[in-house]
C-alpha cells in the first residue's frame, strides 16, 4: 500500500545527478592515454576486470577508481607507462572530484513537493565526503532529512536503514536507477521500490530480468512520482 | 553531570584499535622507496605537505593516502620514479587495507561493561567500507548500536550526531584520542569528552593547549571509564 509510505530514500548518483557519464568519460580519456599500449576496446574490457578485482577491497567511488586506473596503466603497459601519463591519471580523478553537479531533469521539483509530505533521505554507497559535497553543490540539501551512507546495498543493509528510520519495511520506499542495488534488495525485505532508469548503466549494475512485483513501479522520470504518491 | 549521559560515542582509529602506527610505517616504507631522490626527513616533511594539500579534496583514509603517495613519488622524483616503485606504493595501500586489527589494551572489557548501561556508537571520519571491515574483524561489533560516519569532526558535525541520537548535548559523551577532533568540538556544543591519548598522534591532529573544562577528563586508558561512569 503506497498510502503507508512514511520515508522515501533516494539513491544519489544517476538518480539525483549525473554520475555514470563522468566515469564513462574518464574511462575513455584513460584508454586514449593508453593507446600506444592496447586498443580501446581491450582497454575498456581489462579496466572493468581490474575494477571488479579491486571492488571488494576498495569499494565504490572516484578514489578507488583512480587507484585502479594507476594500477591498470602499469599493468596494461607492462611497466612502460610514463610518469607524465600517471600524473594525468591522478588529474582525471581530481577533475572528477571537482566536476560540477548536473541535476537529473525534474528532480528538484519532485523533491520539493515530496519533502512536504514525507521524510526524505539520501541513501548511497559512495564516499561520504564526496557525496556530501555533491549534495551541497546540487542545492538539494534542504529537501533531505539526512544522508544514509551504506557500505553496500544488500537486503541486510536496507533492513538496517529501515530500522534506523524507526519504520516498518512496508512504510519504506526506495527510488533509484539500479535494479540490482536499489530495487531487488528493497523488495526482498518487503519495502517499496521505484525504478527510474538512467540512460547509462555500469555493466556491474546491469540486471537482465524484468521486475514484476506488487511493490514495484517502473518510471520514465522521477516527476511521475507526483502522480502516484 | 556524568549521571545524565545516555549515549557514548567512541572514535575508532587509535581509540578502539591501532591505526596511526600503520600510517607511520607506510610513510617510512615510502621514504625508503624514495631514498634515491631525497633524504628521509625531507621526504616526510614534503609528504605531509602533499597530504595537507589533498585533504580538502580527498578526505581521510587509506585510499586518499595512497593517491597522495603516488602523486608525491612522481613529484619528489621529478618524474623519474619507476613503475616498479609506483606498483609497490599501490601495494603499500592494499596491505594497509588488509592489515589485521590490533585492539587497544583493555578496550573490549570496557565496551562490554558500558554497552550494558549506555547506547554506544562508533563515530569516525574514515571510510565506511574500511571502518566496517575493521569493526567486524575486531570482534567489537556486538557492543555498538551503530556506526556514525561523519565527513569531518567540527562542532556542527557533532551537533548533527547528537540530534540524530535524539538526545541533548549534555547527555552525550565522546571518547577519543584526538584533542582537536574528538574533544574540543564536543565541549564546544556542550557535550562531555574523555581524552585517551594514543602514543603516536599525527602532526595534523596535534593541539598544544591543555584542556581545562568541567565536562572534560584526561584518562591514561579507556578502562578508567569504568571507575568514573
Amino acid at each position: 500500500m503506497l498510502s503507508q509510505i512514511k520515508a522515501i530514500a533516494f539513491d544519489a548518483d544517476d538518480t539525483l545527478w549525473v554520475n555514470e557519464t563522468l566515469f564513462r568519460e574518464a574511462e575513455r580519456d584513460f584508454c586514449v592515454l593508453m593507446k600506444d599500449f592496447l586498443p580501446q576496446e581491450e582497454c575498456n574490457k581489462r579496466l572493468f576486470e581490474m575494477e571488479m578485482k579491486n571492488l571488494p577491497m576498495y569499494g565504490y567511488g572516484i578514489k578507488p577508481f583512480t587507484l585502479s586506473l594507476v594500477e591498470a596503466a602499469i599493468e596494461f603497459s607492462e611497466g612502460q607507462v610514463s610518469n607524465t601519463i600517471i600524473s594525468e591519471i591522478i588529474g582525471i580523478g581530481k577533475r572528477m572530484l571537482e566536476a560540477p553537479v548536473e541535476l537529473i531533469d525534474g528532480i528538484e521539483g519532485t523533491l520539493e513537493y515530496l519533502s512536504s509530505k514525507y521524510r526524505l533521505v539520501m541513501a548511497t554507497k559512495g564516499d561520504l565526503l564526496d557525496q556530501e559535497r555533491k549534495l551541497i553543490k546540487s542545492g538539494l540539501e534542504p529537501y533531505f532529512h539526512h544522508i544514509e551512507i551504506v557500505s553496500d546495498k544488500q537486503p541486510r543493509h536496507y533492513q538496517k536503514l529501515v530500522n534506523h528510520l524507526d519504520i516498518l519495511s512496508g512504510e519504506f520506499l526506495m527510488v533509484g536507477n539500479s535494479v540490482k542495488s536499489d530495487i531487488l534488495p528493497v523488495l526482498d525485505i518487503g519495502g517499496h521500490a521505484f525504478h527510474v532508469p538512467f540512460h547509462t548503466t555500469w555493466i556491474h549494475e546491469r540486471v537482465k530480468e524484468p521486475v514484476t512485483h506488487p511493490n514495484f513501479r517502473l518510471l520514465t522520470r522521477a516527476s511521475e512520482m507526483l502522480d502516484i504518491l
